[in-house]
Order: structure tokens, then sequence, then C-alpha cells
């Protein structure tokens, strides 16, 4: 069987999947490898049978490995012919997936400094696939591609502009997840085609992107994947004189900022307790309720802002492990916002209907599949050659 | 006749105003030594008539002797009874006009760090008008005090609580300014007392404030006088990578960073042609008219997102030198916002109207006076004593 294989590769996880290479791909299972340099475990769904087994996986390259072996009897069955690779950096030459070429390798490599804790990582995907993989082709999907048509003033800092030139610009991420929500959205309620739509990503990453005419036009992250809305364990939006005040005062280097801001800060920072928010909804501290108000307060207030830009509210979507999830998040989100004609039927939500909004702006919840839109561009990419 | 001496002393600048000390404070004049340490100029306004002389001035001591010298005249008159201080930082104590000790301004010295660049000048002008005043009370008045009563989620950024323990905040700017605004605008507005109001000071600086019955509950402005709204030279939001960027990637020193965004960015980065709204308003300039753009598209966005922290609009009040004359920009930044019954006539706003509103939301134009705020509650400290 022709099959696609997806992969992400993080600096401590490799997620994968693997798809019948259809036109609309078929999911035939999903996986990880966690903990990679620590006590990796190769977690695999399959029909939504979970099972997690521990493995030996150091580098990037054992967890492919431990994948290829914990899978060989489905590999022996399956023909890979693409491995699509999920890339979080395409800066404003990659706006749309591109077969890896060394040529594209080289360009892709030279964005790491724009996302230096993601794109080696996941550029160093792309080159143990291609030693397991010699004969499949190769393709990239950017976090950032579909936002590419943003208008300048969503795009720019108030920098001098060689700045701007220099690649300092507001790229946006979750592109794949905003992609598949959107397409998903139109086909779904397809009179929603030209309206203005909030779309928020609210998962352990999380933004939201404002979309007219089906296109993005502004998102709330930014050049890095730190800005906007506050994270598991990432800052959002901060003041420029605090990155200043702790490495001047404070006497801290950019790498311990740098950690700090994204792997202490967020929702684990705030809460002293988790980065995650299932644990903060069911824990009973101050210090939980305290990181989640500002959570539902900063999202909030984006909302606020993104519907500026739009001049007006149509629709509003969640989607993400969080929006997905917690109906009491998504209660608290859309709360004290009547004035924009944001209503909630509180039962709906509850139970975790798709529709939940009683006024005069949709309230959707679209579970979102970047890997479903990897794995098509990547039989898209075998169909065009 | 009693007098009350204002001072607002600045790197660059020593702005000063004389009141008789009334409990409604008369101005007698107003003024400025500019350009302090270059080519100095004494700056005079009288009853409506400027006048500018070039002193010596190479130190705030010998800015304050340029205006004693050429004041002679004036200050013979007049038993300078208080010096009210426009102070940029009153941390989390400050939060009224406080008489000035040895041990105020001590604690006022401990939050240098938190506004290196504004702190150390206000300080020194409380110093040198110690020594020519030694017989009035001094009086510090805080940019942060008007923002002190902030509901915490608006206050603190995600970072692990200890920093917000050590004074990182968002403490709000421009505080006299919006105190004296909403006082004007209770008095002349009554019904407005317990409503949903946004200001925007825009000056060289702008920030806006989010106001329920009479207080501050939110601010564009932060922990810095960089963040929210891009200014004439700084840069308002940006993204916290941007500057970690700067630093390990381009090799910039923070020295030469915090140099960029406070001097060189904002309005002058992205026209590079001037921070001055009259320069680029008046110019052709493709680069003018996109740095403008990015002004309104800026502002728009902050009103969007301090009415979701307000759950609605009542009322929209513009103050500071651009709001106050720019009927362009006022124009401009509230278009499209009619979702949130913010409609503006243009004639009125043209002619500057201070009431231009047409729709649901009341939309005012107040000069702001600072410096008369300073000089009544240095009145009301002598009062107190």
């Amino acid at each position: 069987m022709r099959a696609v294989l997806t992969l992400n590769a993080g600096s401590s996880t490799l997620k994968f999947s693997l798809y019948q290479a259809l036109k609309e791909p078929k999911l035939i299972l999903s996986g990880m490898v966690d903990n990679i340099a620590g006590a990796a475990e190769l977690i695999l769904n399959r029909g939504g049978k979970r099972t997690d087994t521990p493995v030996q996986a150091d580098t990037p390259q054992s967890a492919l490995d431990a994948v290829l072996s914990g899978l060989s009897s489905d590999f022996a069955k399956l023909d890979i012919v693409a491995v699509g690779h999920r890339i979080v950096h395409g800066g404003t030459r990659f706006s749309a997936p591109e077969i890896l070429t060394p040529e594209t390798m080289e360009a892709l490599g030279e964005l790491t400094p724009l996302a230096p804790l993601h794109q080696p990582f996941n550029l160093a995907g792309v080159r143990i696939a291609q030693i397991a993989f010699p004969s499949a082709i190769q393709i990239g999907c950017f976090d950032t591609a579909f936002h590419r048509e943003h208008p300048w003033v969503n795009d720019t800092f108030a920098l001098p502009r060689e700045f701007y030139d220099q690649g300092i610009r507001r790229y946006g991420f979750h592109g794949l997840s905003y992609e598949f929500v959107t397409e998903e959205l139109m086909r779904r309620y397809p009179d929603l085609k030209d309206k203005r739509i909030i779309i928020a990503h609210l998962g352990n990453g999380a933004s939201m992107c404002a979309i007219k005419n089906g296109k993005s036009r502004a998102s709330s992250m930014g050049f890095s994947a730190l800005d906007g809305l506050p994270m598991g364990t990432r800052c959002g939006q901060i003041d420029p004189g605090v990155i200043l005040h702790l490495i001047e005062q404070k006497g801290m280097t950019t790498q311990e900022v740098t950690h700090l801001l994204y792997h202490q800060s967020g929702m684990k920072g705030l809460s002293g307790i988790s980065g995650d928010m299932r644990e903060l909804l069911a824990s009973d501290a101050p210090a939980a309720k305290e990181a989640l108000d500002y959570y539902v307060f900063r999202a909030r207030r984006e909302i606020g802002a993104l519907t500026a830009v739009l001049e007006g509210l149509d629709a509003f979507v969640f989607c993400g492990g969080v929006g997905e999830n917690s109906a009491v998040l998504r209660q608290r989100i859309t709360s004290g916002l009547g004035y924009l004609g944001l209503f909630v039927d509180p039962i709906r939500n509850a139970r975790n209907a798709s529709q939940t909004g009683t006024g005069p702006v949709q309230v959707l919840t679209i579970p979102t599949d970047e890997e479903y839109v990897i794995a098509r561009a990547a039989v898209q990419s075998l169909n065009s050659l």
C-alpha cells in the first residue's frame, strides 16, 4: 500500500502519523516518541487504542529508529512514497508546501536564527527521514505559510525599515492548524466564506488568527513563538522593557531569559504548579485559579483586538487541545463579550457541542488536524510530479 | 504672591510652570529649557505669547539657573511655597502625591532600575529645586499612581510569581494626564460617572487607559514606557523574541537595543523621516503614509482590546498633542469601529469640536493639563500640613 509518513520533530519529541496516500489521505496510525534523551517512550494510537512502550532514544536519529523497529511489521506492508514534515519557519519565501531539495534545505537552515528552538530539530527530522526513506520525496509544510498574505501593518513592528527587510516581522504560526480549521469551516458552513472569523488555536502553544474571505489577516503570534497569548510555559505578550531589565538590572544572560520565557513562564510560571491546563483546572490552589484568570483575561483582550482588525465579528472558533476539550475555558473566554454579539449556550457548551453560539456571532468548536494537512500536501506534491 | 512651581525634569528638557497657590491653581506662565547640553533655549509662554531665548544650560542645575535668571523679575514678586515634581515612577508604594523627604527620595531612587531613562532626571530636578527653594515644600506626583488599583490580571505578566513580587508589573504611565481628563470628564459629563471609557493620551509618548467608575482598570502601557502604542520614537508592542534576536543573532548590546527602542523606533523608525506627527501628516512620502497607517492600525487594535476589558464602550476620549490637534488621525483611529457603536461626525471633528460622536458611544476631545494636576496636588499638600 502506498503510504505517506508525516513527521513533526521537536527538541524532545518526534511525532508521526501514517496515512494511505490518497487524495483525501486516510489515517493508518499515529504516535510519538516522547522524552527523547530522557526516559523515552514510543506512544502509539491505532484505531483509538493507545500503547506505550519504553524505547532507547537519545537522538532524533535513534527516535526514528525506534519508530521503524517498533512498527516494522507495518512498514513491511507499506510503500512510503512521501514524507511530509512540519517545519515551523518558512520565512517570507515559503508560502506553500515545498519539495525539500538541497537548495530549499539550505534556505530553511538560514532561517534557524528566527526559530532557534524549533527549526534545527525540524530540519534534523528531514535529514534522518531522507536516509531512512531514500526513495520517498520529502515535503516541507510551514507553520508560517498560511499567514503570508497579511497586510503590511499586521506584519511589521515600529522599528527602522531595515529590520523588516532583514526578516524581523510578525510571521504568525500554527498555520497548518488554521488551514485545516478554515477549510473545514468553509466546507461545513459555506455562508461564512466571506465573513469575519477569529480562530483560537489553544493547545500547549496558543494563538489566535483573524480570518476574512478565508485568509489570515492577522495573528496574535508574531516574530517568535513567544508573543500573544500566554501558553503552557511561554509568556505571551510582554513589555520589551522587561527583557532589557532582566538582562541589565538582574544580570541574567540572554540564554537564561530565553529559557525563562519559553520554558518557565506562562501558566507554569504564574501558577507555580503546572503548564498543563487540566492540572490547573483540577486544582484548588489560588495560584492555579489566578493563572487561569490571566489566561482568560488575555484571550478576551485578544478577541477584542482582532475584532477591531476585522471591524466586527461573525464567527469565533475554538480548536487545539484546550479549545476542543475545556468547556470551562470556552465558557469563560467567551463571557462578557455580549457587546460583540457573542453569547454561548452553557448547556450545549458543556456537552462539547460543535455549535454553541446563541447570538449573531456563531461560536464553534472544530477539532484541528495538522497531520492531515501535511499528509494531503505530500500527496498533492506526489501527484504534481 | 504665594506661588507654586511645577517641574518636569527630563534628560534634555526642563519643563516648568508657575501657578498662583490657590485651591484651584491659576497659571501665571509656563515654559521649558529645551536642548540641555546642546543649543539650549529658554522657551516661555506667558498669556499665549511665546518667546525663545538662547541660554547656557549644560546640566539640570544650569537649566534651572537659566530659568531663575530669565524669570528673575517674576520670581522677585513671587513667594514659591511649593515645588511640584512630575516623577515618572512611583512603583507600587506611591499611589498619591507625596511630600518628598529624604526617606521618600531614597525609596524613589530605588525605583531607578524600573525607569532608568527618566527617574534619575526627575530626582535630579527635585535636588536642584531643594537647593534653589529651600523653604518650599517639594511634592512628588507620579505618572504611575493613577493606575495603582488595576486588577491583578491587568498588572501581571505570565512570569514566575517572584518577578511580580520584585516589581516586574504593568505599572501604566501618563497617570497625571488621565487624572486630569477623567476629572474634567466627570465634571462636564456627569452621566459618564459609572460608564466604560477609554482615554487615548496621544502625544510624543502615547498610551490608552480603560476607565470604569472613574478609575483606571487597564492601560496599554506597561512595565516601561516602551509598550503598547507606537510613539514618536518608541516602538510600542513588540515580540520579546525580537529583543533576544537582536542581542543573540545581531550582536547588539542591551544599550544599543535600548537606544533603538526608545529613540530610533516608532514613527521615526518606520517613516525614516521624523517622529513628529505633524511632519508625517504633511509629507507625501509613501513611508510617512505607511508609518501613519501603522499608528492608526495599532491604536484601533488597542481600542478593541481595552473595550474587551471593559466589556463594552460608552465613551472614547482623545487628549495629548496629537489627540487634541490632529483631526485626520482622530477620524482615522475611530473609523471602522461602528461595530462598537463608535461613529464620528467628520465636520464637527474637522472643526476640533469637543463632542463628535454620532452613535451610542460618545466621542470627546479634552485638552489635558498635567501641570495643573501637579500644582493642585502641591497646594493640597500645603493645606494639609
